[in-house]
């Protein structure tokens, strides 16, 4: 059978292809990644929505246990579900190098990611330089490699798209240390705190790469409903309420004056956006300043020996999967187009998912009342949906934030 | 209402999202750009899965006439559908702004395209500088601006990508004069061609920074069933035989060990890729020279006074378009996840389709006995599936091919 490498895209469970549809429905077994990226909606309704259990796959799962996954794809078909394009991340395409290995048909469903969705700003892609990332500092380790790779694209006039780090199941070097991992709480940099270490780089350097005054795109939730796209100086967008992860981060090089009219137009700027308050900004601080105290000193890899409790593959039959025939190829292109058809009739036989659909409705009401139409926007939003700047919450308040409870 | 800008993916039918597909069939309009890209599926087989009738968008709609559309979605759902990600082209972007200055209220759908999706050769996307355009040469006009981009990449030890030029519908000079447009047949560039025109460079200006020893990877119908990847130097990759069209190329700068190793996995090596034979190649090389020789001197842009014949919107009641009621979200939902469980169950009413899934099973038969399996190589491909080498086609035979007709 088949190993499915399926791309989620950008935001939620409508996102996925119909390919990708498909290719899931055809499985016996799927997992969700959800350590590179994060979609903005729970696991469970990915499962409601695509009709198929999902079982989380933490990192050591992807990483260093894979092998039973993908031996049990020669007999079954098997989906590993990834937010984004698959190729965006390198554990992924080390994931596929496995399975050619080990002579396991592969089958890849591309999908959008950052790396081009990040044209939503008005800055052409092709116009982008070599993208960046911004590592979490910690008290003994501030790298910036990253400056250095800014500079030359801005001595080009292009632009840089920054990533900006994602810690989920990080598990602590005490632990490590007795085989019996223990986590930190995920961790999302915002675009404050890339902004504050790349300052503090400059401040460093001293070569003029990201003064106070670069301008810059911030931008939050990418593809999702609440999605924020920010124009302003370093330190004007430092002080902007970007709520809820994810947040990427946009260097400006030299735009064109057709640039400047997109920019102009899909971007609010930084004086119209909602700022984070003394209280907000002085807890995102705090909250920097406690996961550097965590991480102090401590450099966490991936390790192929860790004793991880049983979350490796299970080979027994999962009874809660439907078990899809596997129809041919034109029966299920036949079945597609029937479901779009269905679809367009807003058929709302709801039954069993009329509980959690009351819920959805009742949420999205409640924002759409406090929802802030900003001028300059091209996308309605509202930064106050999720506050994140505490960092008060434990791992499990997180992960089941974000659905990956 | 609302405008829908919606990526359709890289190649078929089934690379829309469910999110594009629920917005399309919301719409009373739908309309289907294709000539800054083309999809591998014919028109109709976008209809047939959406269960909508799509209307073929010519670039003079969306350049300069698309207004009347843009009002008409102020009061009901329109859509253009655009292959690959709605911001991946200038003149959509374009759209979206004069689509604000309008108040029209905006849904842009995001997908997978090419900037994301050469990933798939196994370098990494994080590692590649500014992205290059290599255009059609013509007797004349021969520019080399991209090769200086291309070394400031090289520079860096960056990769780059070329994006091969595609001119659809493009009117000749003399037509234009009459203020009657007649079309030049399209043409995609070949990753033969492109090569060709990178060595002619190289040869002028003399610098090193693409001879014909420089390492690349040729990409030909990247995310479709029959993808290629293959690697070798461009005087290698230049006698490939790379099939129907889009191509792609990527010049490879300081790839890492890791990079090397994916690359070996994903690309085939060219000494392993079916060739160009002394005929094919002379007939690339015949319709290069013949279509250079049509083109010659001539540089055209599209112009907002051209008399299209009535290409433009129609303001009238399209009766083929099916009237989805608006069933609001949760409706819809609720159906998209009733659609999904059908599409498990494999269902199989084809009724009306019969005819062409008939023909699809038989073409996918055939295109599989042929298929040749080769080393190396992550997708199964089959090179001889189209033949584009001998560009005697017109227009309407092209047009056909690619589902535009």
């Amino acid at each position: 059978m088949v190993f499915h490498l399926i791309g989620l895209g950008l935001a939620t469970e409508e996102d996925i292809t119909l390919k990708g549809l498909r290719a899931v429905q055809r499985c016996t077994k799927v997992y969700l990644e959800a350590y590179t990226s994060i979609l903005g909606v729970p696991r469970t309704r990915l499962e409601e929505v695509f009709g198929v259990a999902i079982e989380e796959a933490p990192r050591e799962l992807v990483e260093s246990q894979i092998e039973p996954i993908l031996e049990r794809a020669k007999h079954e078909d098997v989906a590993l579900l990834v937010v984004g394009d698959p190729f965006g991340a390198t554990t992924h395409c080390d994931l596929l190098v496995r399975a050619k290995q080990l002579e396991v048909p592969i089958n890849v469903v591309h999908n959008a990611s950052i790396m081009n969705a990040v044209g939503c700003c008005g800055l052409q892609l092709y116009r982008f330089g070599e993208t960046i990332s911004i590592p979490f500092f910690t008290s003994t380790w501030r790298p910036d490699s990253f400056y250095d790779k800014l500079a030359a694209n801005l001595r080009l006039g292009l632009h840089t798209l920054a990533l900006l780090d994602i810690k989920v199941r990080e598990p602590t070097m005490t632990s490590l240390a007795r085989g019996r991992p223990e986590y930190l709480p995920p961790r999302f940099m915002s675009i404050r705190q890339g902004i504050t270490q790349l300052l503090e780089i400059e401040k460093r350097r001293g070569e003029g790469v990201c003064p106070p005054e670069a301008r810059a795109v911030g931008m939050a939730r990418v593809g999702a409903e609440g999605q924020m796209v920010v124009t302003g100086s370093l330190v004007e967008l430092r002080d902007v309420s970007f709520g809820a992860p994810l947040h990427s981060l946009v260097l400006i090089g030299r735009a064109g004056a057709d640039e400047e009219e997109l920019l102009t137009a899909f971007a609010m700027g930084a004086a119209q956006a909602p700022r984070l308050d003394a209280n907000g900004a002085a807890a995102e601080d705090a909250a920097t300043a406690r996961a550097n105290a965590a991480h102090a000193g401590e450099r966490i890899h991936g390790d192929d020996d860790d004793d991880t409790d049983g979350a490796a593959s299970e080979e027994g039959a999962d009874s809660e999967a439907p078990s899809a025939e596997d129809g041919g190829g034109e029966d299920a292109k036949a079945a597609l187009a029937e479901a779009g058809a269905k679809a367009a009739q807003g058929a709302s036989k709801a039954t069993d998912k009329e509980k959690l659909d009351a819920h959805n409705v009742a949420r999205a009401q409640t924002l759409e009342g406090e929802g802030k139409k900003v001028a300059g926007g091209m996308h309605k939003f509202d930064a106050s949906e999720v506050d994140v700047h505490g960092g008060d919450g434990t791992a499990d308040d997180f992960l089941d934030a974000f659905g990956l409870g």
